[in-house]
């Protein structure tokens, strides 16, 4: 960002704000790092439409939020228009931008119908200068307001007759961050964090101001900074000046910082022998600890709690409620104007799987529904958007309609653990929406979830959105691209939930790659499709991502959710598949809802198709209402799953030149990435469903694979075959590896088919655990060679770590030997799975 | 170029060839480095042409050249069309690509109208299977027809009924590298020597290699590698199998490896206490030399020689001529085939100039043309294409005409050594086609000089070209992006001189940037004017460019040339300007053409007014065919060229988002730099006109800058004015700078225009013995600041160093203060010239 960062610190604050507004004028390779804050020039006649701007902005106060505002301003104008603002302080004394609370701009009506965090845009005449006035209603509001503003000259919209109020939905919009102390992000998939190193807060917190402007410019306005699974030692009094750190980074950008805490702190790191929430000592340890935090972060947020589950002692080991438990941290920063998320992911991960009515689904309900009412008025009970754990593929939480004397808000995940850990596209907005817009019919009258958790519904004084984000120091932030849509989207409901999927991905897409019209359309269309798509070939029907759920929530793991206690049981065995959740033959979960959403989902025939396995059990000769049996939409789905995929690789391509050739790049590499691990998925999932069912594709697809050579079948010089577990996760169940002895490896086969011109996939596995050595060889002829140094999550053979080279546009001929040799590194023995060889005739 | 290098060398040659090729198919950033040989993917519908093409390519014989034309092919086509074809060898047993020299090719007729290096592209069956032939009158010419059979393909040209021979016009088609040992390149302008370093060749060569690649891609055939000024070492016995690394590294591209050297060695490095050529010691000096290079040089060039030229020693100082000189070398040369490049440019440069009659244009004549039929068959007499040194406008050399029984080669320069060094945009094949198609009239015969060079008007055994190119280890060979369009055309027009400047620079820009006619249009409209445009801010009308010929030969510096005796006078002085060069009242240069020529030039009217001031000296108000005078036109050509050299900043900028960001950011950075350095050369030259001449400009605009605050005039704390010289190189001759004793200077001044947008340009010195910091800002506003850290050929303040800042869309109002602070660095004082201030409606 700033290319002179040494000689810029030196000088005052003022002037930083300033020297920031420079940057844009200058040229960057696009990395991604500025997001949809590019502030890219506007061609010409674009330009000229803005032409009559005030020369100048100034700010009616003095605060680092106003001079946030002030800056962005021109460093926006700077970058689109080619025009450094003025910037001055108190009355314009010319036409000016003039930035503002309302009560503070000259002559400007009082309206009382702006809320908190609000704006108003709009011109006028001040001191007889004509002004572009944007008056928030507080400082916040100005900060939105200013970046509402840039948003409309980046798409050219008209300012001359400028006269609109936004307001955020709900007052709680924040993101919560996984991240360790140590520098690792629990469910991270972008490198590591922008706030720790080694068990304290880096010395360089340039990332952190940047990723607070990032969400600011959308209008989040609060950030819990470490991971729910807290290290305790994020409360020892040695640590709070580095948090008050962090907290002045984001301060400027109208970000209130929280963290999590581990409910026992006041045994584990305070020096008592209890954390009773009702004893008074503990009482009195919250207490003094809050004073002692706001001592020296006066606008800190408040606390998370993930306590009771997965691990995390809560109180119930004193016999006490959440509600106790939340209560006595809540009052301890009441009077400080904290908050405390108290987090309803509680659930008994040792159920016993073999009882039917067992059902983890229920659990957020059971434990907090009955406790509606107790809860103080700065407690926020924070409810993940489904029952059970960001699958590709839930109904809503019922607790959403369980809590009606008490504030909530919706836990989203910009982070796709469950949906490709941004190594798959997933644009997760429509998933969000139909979310959001999901009406629970509470007392059978019109109650939208987006409605319950702002908590319009029930009159409730705060509520919102969480979504856990994990940025990292990944130069693009989540690594994948095109993951920063997720993050905009996001900010962008949770500012208006009516916005829709398609008009928010069109305004992410302009800002982040311009507006030529096939690159908004095909980035748009490729997006709004992506979720179907990863859902297709990962978990259809409602089953749950059928992804190994016990280590790396990646790849596929059918059997990973059965037989243990986690509760993620899909109960596909085989006869049939799904979970039965009704109340007549089933767990009962059904009946949390209002009752007419439990009639919706207790009826097999009126329950939605897209989550009939997650409410009903059913055989797999089950037909639809395509008129498909359950096995062959499971079949089908995976193969158009796959297949889509594929096309995404092609959609993408006709961008070449349309956009920048680093972006390009680093998209078309994860985008054939996903196309070939889609194919993973498939196999694994369709063929461990023949094996288990018994029932064969009518399609004649799972099981028979015609252009595949097994790399077993090959003939080997060093290689050693080995079953691989799950065997679905290889072709056959089998791959080849090196022995521990082994320099080098080699299989050879003979290609058989007519001459041609094909493409040959080398499907081989890249563990994280060593950086094995490949090259392919058609008679003697290198044709093509790489190292398998990718960062999957996985330190073995099997669905996580395989993957392909493609090597496209091969002359072959009958008779040609086709070799491989690998050479393994450290852990990773060099496996091979299989070559695909098809003709390009067929592509 | 390879992402595996060190896995790579542990492979066999064969094997690396083919590694080479799979390059392209991965996506690289633009940096230049592989210039017009991208290969880029072609769009499908292109793509679909080839569809058909052969799968394989095989080699009718075993050689390097020949694996280098395979390897080529194969790269090529895998990163034009995605396929990877067959690498063979011998007859096809398959339709295939088949390469090999004519005779090789079974069934191919015998045809003897293909000469050496030559090809023939043409298609038929051989052994039953359809090919595609690239025969070659050798091998050489073998992997001539590949580039040419691959640049078909990239422009989408059809293959089907190839049948086409190609042969150069010439067998001399060499570069010279003016590297010395030591690393630094004399007038290099991008970075130091891919041969050299540190008293050694290069231990990695592999940008040796590319350079190679590059060449041979257009023909070229021979490169000497160090300079001209010959460093004595490079002929030691323990050089030599350095010399042979840079052989072993350009021979499979089919370039032959030359080196300079000093005439004298025998005495200075070789134990001898002489180097008469006519002593029996010195002749079996030079024998025994030229046996022991080719023990390990097999297919050693020659040798090229500077003598009695510029301080290097020759046989003018044992009487003996350059005959003499030339001979013995040659002689030593002869049995192994090699050549001797003798330079013609010989000259006093103590000439006294106050002798009206002394003219250093007549010196490569006078020394050369009384020896013609003196010269062995193995010696090239190597004349620079004009009479003095390669200035932006010459006519050409008479020696052309003066050598009927001697071998030439012209000399041409890529290097823009007086041309802007690559910081000023100049495509000099207008120029060298102008020279080249220069009808001398020989015995009044047609006889351009590209067939007296070639050998074709005398019929001698060999001739051609030679340019010196002086890449160096900068990503993009030369420095600025658009300079290798230079190399380019070098080698097109020593192929075929019949090319126009339009069709090479066509071909150029589609192989570089790609065929988007926009792309297409701009580059070439810019790259043809660019040479009249850098005539017309820097020597208009033949008076040869107006630059420091003493040191720098870049920025301005009219008064240089005269008064000394490097004999590139102009001979302005207070009433006129030019060299007299006639017969009838000159030096008599004219004589030497021949006599339709000379009639032209004696001729003040029949003299063509690009070169009125070479020939004749006029009074400022002598009348031009355009009615205005010598004096306005010279005001006029200085603010017409600035003002274009501006537009081509303006048309570079139609191309943003047309082709990639790299390329575009670094271009741009160049043009803008050369913009603002256009008007350093229009106002010291039409001050320095106006101060001599004492006629004002009709149009008002030479000595008055309305726009211009002068730091000398502003208010100064630090600060401190100074005399600048010679005066005219800075603004009304003077600037500030801090002295020694200064950490920080500052210049204020108050803004006393209306209110508006403004583009304030700070015009300052950047030395290169420091590194100065500037900020600006507007009263307490930083509006800019920068570091002044490029490599301008300077160490003091003047035309070399004087540089701007442009810092655009600047809201200004009556009474603004505008501060400049600066910090000096090391020798460099923080200079600054003044600033301007021009509204942005003016642009």
């Amino acid at each position: 960002m700033c290319r002179h960062r040494l000689a810029r610190t030196v000088l005052l604050i003022a002037v930083c704000l300033c020297l920031n507004a420079l940057s844009p004028l200058r040229l960057f390779a696009e990395t991604g790092y500025e997001a949809w804050l590019r502030y890219a020039p506007l061609d010409d006649s674009t330009r000229q439409k803005y032409a009559s701007l005030p020369a100048s902005v100034t700010i009616l106060g003095d605060s680092p939020v106003l001079h946030s505002a002030q800056e962005e301003l021109i460093r926006g104008v700077r970058g689109m228009l080619g025009r450094t603002l003025g910037a001055a302080k108190g009355e314009p004394k010319e036409s000016a931008f003039v930035l503002g609370t309302v009560g503070n701009v000259p002559g400007l009506r009082s309206r009382s119908d702006i809320g908190a965090d609000g704006f108003w845009l709009t011109s006028g005449r001040i001191n007889g200068f004509d002004c572009i006035i944007v008056a928030g209603n507080n400082e916040r509001g100005v900060l939105y307001g200013v970046f509402a503003l840039l948003s409309k000259i980046a798409h050219g919209e008209n300012l001359a007759s400028l006269d609109e109020v936004q307001q955020p939905y709900a007052p709680i919009r924040w993101v919560n961050q996984w991240d360790n102390l140590d520098g690792r992000i629990e469910r991270g998939y972008a490198g590591r964090s922008i706030f720790f190193d080694n068990g304290s807060v880096r010395t360089d917190l340039s990332r952190v101001r940047d990723y607070a402007r990032l969400l600011a410019s959308i209008g989040l306005n609060g950030c819990t900074i470490n991971n729910v699974n807290a290290d305790p030692k994020v409360l020892a009094d040695d640590f709070l000046p580095q948090l008050a750190r962090v907290a002045d980074a984001l301060r400027p950008w109208g970000i209130q910082m929280a963290i999590s805490v581990q409910f026992s702190s006041p045994k584990t790191m305070g020096g008592l022998d209890t954390f009773d929430p009702l004893d008074p000592r503990v009482i009195d340890w919250w207490r003094k600890k809050a004073e002692q935090i706001y001592q020296q972060i006066p606008d800190f947020g408040g606390f998370v709690v993930k306590a009771d589950s997965e691990g995390q002692l809560g109180p119930s080991a004193y016999g006490r409620t959440p509600a106790d438990a939340a209560n006595v941290i809540a009052r301890a920063l009441k009077q400080h104007g904290g908050v405390v998320f108290y987090r309803a992911f509680v659930y008994n991960h040792h159920l016993d799987w073999r009882d039917p009515k067992n059902d983890r689904a229920k659990a957020a309900y059971e434990n907090f529904h009955p406790l509606d009412g107790k809860f103080d008025d700065n407690v926020i009970i924070q409810i993940k958007h489904g029952p059970i754990d960001f699958q590709v593929r839930e109904p809503v939480s019922p607790l959403f309609s369980g809590l009606e004397k008490t504030n909530q808000a919706i836990e989203l995940q910009v982070t796709q653990e469950y949906t490709g850990q941004q190594r798959h596209l997933c644009f997760l907005a429509p998933m969000w929406e139909e979310v959001l817009d999901f009406d629970l019919r509470i007392a059978n009258h019109s109650t939208p979830v987006k409605e319950v958790i702002s908590g319009r519904t029930f009159r409730r004084p705060i509520g919102g959105f969480v979504a856990v984000v994990n940025v990292g120091m990944d130069k693009n932030w989540l690594g994948h691209p095109l993951a920063m849509a997720n993050l905009y989207a996001y900010g962008r409901l949770a500012w208006d939930p009516n916005l829709s999927a398609p008009t928010i991905v069109d305004e992410w897409t302009r800002l982040t790659f311009g507006s030529d019209p096939l690159v908004v359309k095909t980035i748009s269309d490729m997006q709004l499709n992506s979720w179907h798509v990863y859902e297709s070939y990962t978990g259809p029907l409602g089953a749950g991502t059928l992804t190994d759920i016990l280590e790396s929530h990646y790849g596929p793991g059918v059997e990973a959710s059965e037989r243990n206690g986690w509760g993620q049981w899909h109960r596909a065995d085989h006869d049939g598949i799904g979970m039965d959740r009704t109340v007549a033959t089933g767990t009962g979960f059904v009946a949390q809802y209002p009752s007419v959403v439990a009639k919706m989902y207790e009826s097999l025939a009126s329950t939605p198709e897209e989550l009939l396995l997650f409410f009903h059990h059913v055989p797999y000769t089950h037909v639809l209402r395509s008129s498909k049996t359950v096995i062959q939409h499971i079949y089908d789905s995976h193969y158009e799953g796959a297949e889509h995929a594929q096309q995404f690789v092609e959609q993408w391509k006709s961008l070449r030149g349309h956009i920048d050739d680093v972006r390009y790049a680093a998209t078309l590499a994860r985008l054939e990435y996903q196309a070939g691990h889609a194919i993973v998925w498939r196999d694994a999932i369709c063929n461990w469903f023949l094996r288990t069912s018994g029932i064969a594709d009518t399609k004649g697809r799972v099981g028979h694979y015609p252009d595949r050579v097994e790399a077993e079948a090959m003939q080997l010089h060093g290689y050693e075959p080995v079953e691989v577990s799950p065997p679905e996760t290889a072709s056959q169940g089998k791959a080849v590896q090196c022995p521990p002895s082994a320099q080098k490896c080699t299989a050879i086969f003979q290609f058989k088919g007519p001459a041609g011109w094909y493409v040959l996939d080398v499907q081989y596995f890249d563990q994280n655990n060593g950086e094995s050595k490949f090259q392919v060889r058609v008679g003697d002829q290198l044709v093509d060679e790489w190292t398998a140094n990718d960062h999957l999550p996985a330190t073995k053979i099997g669905g996580d770590s395989s993957t392909r080279r493609r090597i496209p546009g091969l002359a072959l001929r009958p008779g040609d030997q086709i070799r491989i040799d690998g050479v393994p590194d450290q852990a990773e023995r060099a496996p091979l799975d299989y070559v695909e060889i098809r003709s390009e005739d067929r592509r």
